[in-house]
Formats: structure tokens, sequence, C-alpha cells
């Protein structure tokens, strides 16, 4: 097979006998070379293949085209639904949309964002590592110039933007619509504190009880991670006391599919011994025989306004450092996994 | 907010007063610089940040360390989990994995494999989209000189490797499960025959029937994307006969989700009226009372082999265009949906 290589601006140099020097000016388009002179050189770099390169391109404009979005991890519709919103907006202005994800790593998140900046990218979306503390990398984004948006997950650092939804809100919602429904005694899976959206779930949960006038029981909080293993540990977890918690509201979804594995192997049915309520409108959340009852935080809406603020920064519409701050509005689905008193 | 701007040859050139084309021979490592002046070159390039950029350096050394995997749509839980074992198998080596996603688009892949090596990236993995019929761009993957590793959705092109499972194999052996739990009258949910693993998964299916005496009654074949609406969709259109089928055998499992949804509005109950079996043991299929039969397809075995095959080629330890052909063992696992006969 033969082996096309890109050509360098040693070839154009040499097809053109003109200095590196000049063809890299021309290239840079530096008001030092002549506009005869430029135009011969883009010519033959046109030629010779030289600007099929869109990295070397993007080392002289400082227009890659590509964005680079950084995730916890893409096994969660959530994320995919964004990521997949991103890219729709973004298509349509011709970029492409390099993901990677982080399982959770602050060290594989700076290793990923150093990447897409080495990689030229154009602007990276990031929706944070439960790890992250340090804002080393995210302040080197904004050095090299280029727009950093959190989404979900976001990172109190000045001069990036971020769209999330009202998680405290949405847990409100989720609590008093379980006390609605009998709950007096709910049991919580939490998310990990580090990350503001599980902070803010707990918050908004423990709000609406107080509100109720309900008191929470701590034996009855189980902090988990996002995954089925967490949620089969958690109801084992809650249910060891002879006192057994009447409700569950959970801060993410796949905890829920774990605890339904225990509810079952237990022979407890839904919503007759425990009402349960969980986080993320994952698409599994509607098979179920027993169709369970989640918010929907609104990733299309949630990729679009993101994909929209590093639009507007790219266009110059805005300053690079102007603070978007948008708070969607999620909305909470009540299916039958919380409806005792169904009308 | 100060700008840190990534150093060029030119600021190297001028800051030790050497030519660009000295420095540019020198940081591609050419015999024509002396060793001394190379390493004060280096030095330079260091102390300016020029070293940082992998990109730069790439396209001198030929090495980014960063690799592409392009897939259909990353809100499968069998993509997710192959790419994940990708970078897990790449991570020890220090390589970044960039994912892309082709929404089943052949010019996105087209566009996407063209970002991608533009990038300078050290490889490609490709489950390619149902849409793609020509195979220009992966070829121009090998004329880069760069390994092209499919899997799970190949296209038969010369000097690529891959990594499937046996989709015939996996599609009888669950068909075989049906029948030998009584099911005479198999409905089937088809995906595009475009792609081999449905053709295979089909043949299969239609080779038990074979095998086993029984005849595919045409009405209840239903081509379906791999989606809940097409699953939705494809429940109706086997149902509407006065003759019902008595199993589904769905290639894929996200049918499966929606054709429930149907069977419930139906007033139906699986396995006592209707048994099911679906491919690609998504998590779901798992959290559901009745716990869907499926076919696991290898991914973590999957994405390790053939990030193995691209390590083989990036060492050298074998050529390039040498073809790999690995075809992994399916496994089929009996669950709730289709167990008739429980022991």
């Amino acid at each position: 097979m033969k082996t096309k290589k890109n050509s360098t601006i040693h070839d154009i140099s040499k097809k053109l006998n003109l200095s590196i020097a000049t063809v890299s000016r021309a290239l840079n388009n530096s008001s030092k070379v002549k506009p005869r002179t430029k135009a011969k050189i883009l010519a033959a770099a046109s030629e010779l293949n030289y600007q099929q390169n869109h990295v070397a391109l993007a080392l002289k404009s400082g227009q890659s085209k590509i964005v680079g979005v950084v995730v916890p991890f893409l096994n969660h519709n959530f994320f995919s639904s964004v990521i997949g919103s991103i890219e729709n907006t973004l298509s349509k202005e011709n970029y492409h949309v390099a993901i990677y994800q982080t399982h959770e790593s602050y060290e594989t998140e700076v290793k990923h964002i150093k990447a897409l900046l080495n990689a030229q990218v154009d602007g990276i979306f990031l929706s944070a590592s439960k790890e992250t503390k340090d804002y080393g990398h995210i302040n080197e984004v904004l050095e090299r110039n280029k727009p950093l948006i959190f989404f979900d997950r976001k990172l109190n650092v000045p001069g990036t933007s971020s769209v999330v939804i009202d998680d405290f809100k949405a847990a409100y919602e989720a609590t008093t619509h379980l006390i609605k429904q009998g709950a007096k005694k709910i049991a919580h899976f939490a998310g990990d504190f580090q990350l503001e959206i599980y902070q803010n779930r707990f918050n908004g949960f423990i709000e609406a009880l107080k509100d109720n006038h309900l008191d929470f029981d701590k034996r009855f909080f189980y902090r988990t991670d996002q995954n089925v293993e967490g949620g089969i540990k958690g109801m084992k977890s809650i249910w060891q006391y002879k006192d057994k918690p009447d409700a569950i509201f959970s801060s993410n979804d796949f905890a829920v599919g774990g605890a339904i594995q225990v509810i079952r192997e237990y022979g407890l049915s839904i919503p007759k011994d425990l009402l349960i309520a969980g986080f993320s409108n994952e698409p599994f959340t509607q098979f179920m025989e027993t169709p369970i009852s989640t918010v929907d935080q609104a990733p299309l809406k949630m990729g679009e306004t993101a994909a929209e603020i590093f639009l507007k920064k790219i266009r110059k519409e805005e300053n690079l450092t102007k603070e978007n701050s948008i708070i969607l509005n999620p909305t909470f689905f009540p299916r039958a996994s919380s409806l005792k008193n169904r009308s």
C-alpha cells in the first residue's frame, strides 16, 4: 500500500525556491509577505495537500473546529443525551465534538483537558469528576483563551460559564410528592457531597421534610455511587432495622435499579410496601412493569444552551470570561412506583 | 486575564539567533543539525514552553498518543463498555481515547474519520454506521499508515482488523432456547441487513427454526431501529393478526423495552402469554421485575482485544495491514422472560 504523506512547509519552500521563513509567514498570514507571493505559496500549499491538515491550520489560525466534551461516564443516558444535543447544535456550524470520559478520576480529567488543549480544540464542555478539587487545569483553559462551559456538575471558577438544573427544587418537589402519597419515614440514597448537585439534592430533600414537620432518621441515609451495586448495598443497609422506611428518595436512578433487585429478593412490592422516586429519567425507569418516578434533568435543553454560550463566545458576541450561570427547570415525573393513592 | 501563548519555531529561532530552517530540522530530529546545536534548540524549546504542544510534536514525530473511537451511538451500554475497556487497556500505555459518535450517518462517520486523521491520531477503532457502503475514508486511514480496527460492526476492507462476536451462533442459541421452552411461532425484530451483524442474527434465527422443523411466518417479521419506539411499533405490528406469535426473538434489547410497554398496555403477561429474548445484555434487562433473557456480547473482552491489536501494530510487532479477524464467543443468559417451564 502506498503511503500518502502530508506535505510540510519544507516541501513548499523547496518547490517555490523560497525560504522556509517566508513560507511560514505566508501561511501565518503575515503582512510581511507580499500578496502575490502569499497567493503563490497558498496555491502550492493547496496543490501539495498542505491545506488538508486541520491541525496545522489550527496551529496557525487558532481555530480547529473541534470542541471537547469531558464527562464522568458515558453509560448514563443523561450524559449521552446532553452530548447529543451539543453535537446537534454545533454540527450546524461544522464543529466536531470529541468526547472523553474521566470515570470520576481527577487525574484523568486533568490529562484529558491538557490533551484537548494540545489538540487545539476551540472550547471545552465539562461535567466535573467528583474527585476534582483543584482548578489549575480549568484556569489553563481560560489562559489559552478558550471558553470553558460546565454542565450539570459545575465548579465555581471565575471566568467560566455553567448550565445546570435546579437540583434543590427538583429534590424538594420529589420529596413533597412522596409525603403527599403518605410517606413519613423517607430514606435517602445520597451522592458524593463533594459535588454540589448531590449536596443540593440532599438539601432539597431535608427542606421538604422540615416544611412537612417530618424528622429524618439518619439510619435511613446511605451514600452511594451512581450504580446498581450501590443501590443493592443501600437497600440492604436501610432495611436492616426493626423500624422500616416507607419510601426512598434516591439521588440517582441506577441505585433504584439495584434497590429493586433487593426488594424483589425480599418479597416486597412497590408501591405497596415502599414508595420510590429516583433522579435523572434514565430510559429504563419507563420500561419497568412498575415505572419509576424520577426527575427529568432537561438534557436536550442543557446541551443546546451550553453550545449556544460557546458559539456566542467564539463569535466574540460576548467576552470569553463573561460568566453565564444558567439554571434550567427540572421536571418531576410521578409514576407508578410512588403513586400509592391512584385515582 | 493574561494569555499564555504557545511559542513557535519563530520564537526559538529569534532567541538563539538561528535560522528557522535549522530550528525546524532540529525539532524534526534531522541528522543535518549538529548534536550540540540540537541540544541548545531543544533546551530553548523546552524553556519557551514549545514542548508542551503534543500536536506540534505529533506533526513531527508522527505519534500523538491519541486514538479515536467512532461508534454509532453512546447511549447503549454495550458501546460504552467496549470504549471503557479500550480506555482501560490503552491508558496503561498513556494513550488518550477521543470518542466520536455518528448517529448512524455515513456522512458524519467520514467527517469524524477525517477530523481524527487531521488531529494526527495514532489509530482508529470503528464500529461502522449502518449507512456506510463506501470505503474511501477507511482506505484513507490505511494510506496514512494508521491501524484501523473494527469492532462489533465491521466492514470487509483489506488491511483492516476486526473483533466481533459470533452473532449467528448467539441467535441460533437464543432461538433454540425459546423453542425448547415451547415456542412454535416466534416473531423476529430484525436490524438493518446492511449491517452484517443483523443479517447474521437473522440467519442464526432462521437456521434454528429449520433445524427444529418450524416455519417462519413472515407477518411476524419486523425491521426496527435499536430503540424503544421501534419495539412499540414492532409489537403492535406482530400482534395485529388473529393468529398470534408465542415468542419474540429481538436482535436488540431496546426494542424489547418498547415491546414490553405495549405488552403491559394490552394486559398480556411475560412469560405466560409471550416468551421474550433480546440481544446485548443492556443493564436494564436485569432490573426488570421479569428480567429479560439476552445475549452478552463480551464488550470488555472485545475492547481489550481490539486495543491489543492496535498496540501490536503501533509497536511494529506485526505489520500495519496484517489482518486479524477475531470472533469472540457470546453468552446467552436465559432469564425469567423466556423461562416458561421453570424447574
